[in-house]
């Protein structure tokens, strides 16, 4: 089995060398420049690794990961335009350094390149992943108009909260294991227990990644801490400290997420200490460990070879492991 | 072999029957009221009579039929954000009833869903149809990007418009005729000629549609005559007028074409009258007629059943009778 960062320098190899000088080149160039971003890649990385641990190889398995990536990419373009995000990756976002009329032909462009990968795979195996592709892309729509829906709602509750992440996010964790199953043609069984592995992942990594955008380390986590408190986005943590609180602390709370405040010190020091005061802080890294373990438990089920276990294993592990 | 109006009814009665109640609704509604305001549903149509055509039933064109509709109406939604268009088909844009989010979303989910509707064939033709799709869908956005340089360029050559209307419309035609076709499974060459075929019809129809736009008689017409020229929209009769002219064709032409005006109706005169001075209209009629007699001379050589070509025929000649 290949290591992680060799599955990560094939990913960006392959993609680095796609020619993407079509006509009319105003089409082509804000695909090539939101690709040029890099990114961690991951998505990709699971399809190849999935394809290795399923008995085919990397290489076989390095188209479907290219329509994964892009489809990824795409899903941002479209989402900054949505969010009237400056930044992407440190960089202009593409509605930014084009205009958004640019952004949205460019975004349905690469939606429509990451369904021409898979024609690389003969019929069968191309109709497999089109399909879950498809289905896949459908969801992440949804979960996307679910965000958009929580924005104006004060209502929403905790397993709303959790399947919009799951759609959002994890279904694509899901897809990209499943992808790297299907080309190296195992069970049934095998794909759809890799899929459900990448869902419980993909949701841990998500409420990792709203815990540490409050409690993590910036040097380490590379965002600003406390952007989501800042936009009043209603994570988990506040979700659940507003369940937990008391009367005065669920007010407070509501009065904090009700305005825009400036640079927002203040707001974020005390958010944060309210996070921990109701214990949603607490509950939080709690559920975090309860998906990853459920992801590690249906690890256990699968029919491969000990070694290949060890290799998922580790991969979340590290994943999970990003310092608080 | 049907009638005409009964491809039209079997369509319209499959698309009405189709259940778009997922949640979140915010993200479905949109994609109901566009396909609810109808429209001429030619492409569609097209496909059903091709299957016929070649030997198999409407009944199993149906799906590719409205893979076709489907994206022509995300088409719709995203070009109508992209061109800030209040009205389409004498309602309301998506993104005016709703916002250009919404419009962003529900466009991309209709072309996920499009795709989905290929999913009702088995592998190998899923194949030859998912496959066709996504280079008409990739031809059509640079189709759509070509039009839009063309906004802000006064250097458009009369090739490249027939290339841009080409990729914006007469593709998707000739890959409507040719889904009915893989659907049939009829051979390479007659799946190659019907779609020669309607890429030549396409572009004949497109031209039609300019030339209509400027001489057309209103009540049949159905649009405002007129609207391309108050636009100053680039098309052949334009550039053709700008070529045949005098100097001092081409000035008045080109001062007009350099303002917008108020209610434009001595614009409109004018202009109308130069396109017939400089023999543009005339030029226009005769391209017309050239692109539609390629696509019945490719007729000819389909090997199908002569009463199979009549129909086509008949059909090719409705489509281009139009009042002017």
């Amino acid at each position: 089995m290949q290591s992680i960062s060799k599955y990560k320098e094939q990913i960006a190899t392959y993609i680095d060398s796609i020619k993407l000088d079509g006509h009319p080149k105003e089409l082509y160039e804000p695909i090539s420049y939101i690709l040029s971003l890099g990114g961690k890649q991951i998505r990709p990385v699971l399809t190849l690794m999935s394809s290795e641990v399923f008995g085919s190889s990397p290489e076989k398995a390095i188209y479907a990961a290219t329509a994964i990536e892009l489809f990824h990419n795409f899903s941002l373009i479209h989402d900054d335009i949505m969010d009237v995000a400056p930044l992407r990756r440190g960089h202009q976002t593409v509605h930014e350094k084009w205009n958004v009329n640019t952004g949205i032909l460019s975004g349905d462009a690469m939606l429509i390149l990451a369904y021409q990968y898979f024609e690389n795979y003969e019929a069968p195996i191309f109709k497999d992943l089109a399909k879950l592709f498809s289905k896949t892309a459908i969801e992440v729509c949804e979960g996307q108009q679910l965000d958009i829906n929580f924005e104006t709602r004060n209502d929403v509750a905790i397993p709303e909260y959790l399947k919009m992440i799951e759609y959002k996010t994890a279904v694509l964790v899901g897809a990209a294991l499943k992808m790297g199953a299907i080309v190296a043609e195992t069970s049934e069984e095998n794909a759809q227990k890799i899929y459900d592995f990448g869902l419980n992942l993909g949701i841990a990594f998500q409420l990792q990644d709203d815990y540490l955008d409050a409690f993590g380390d910036v040097a380490v986590f590379g965002k600003t801490i406390g952007g989501d408190i800042l936009e009043n986005k209603k994570t988990y943590l506040y979700l659940k400290a507003l369940l937990n609180g008391s009367t005065a602390q669920r007010e407070e709370l509501e009065a904090f997420f009700a305005v825009t405040e400036g640079d927002g010190v203040e707001k974020i020091r005390r958010v944060k200490e309210l996070f921990i005061e109701t214990e949603s802080a607490k509950a939080s890294q709690g559920l975090i460990k309860e998906y990853t373990d459920n992801a590690l438990t249906i690890l256990e089920a699968l029919d491969i070879p000990e070694d290949k276990k060890e290799l998922l294993r580790q991969f979340s592990l590290e994943l999970m492991d990003r310092e608080v």
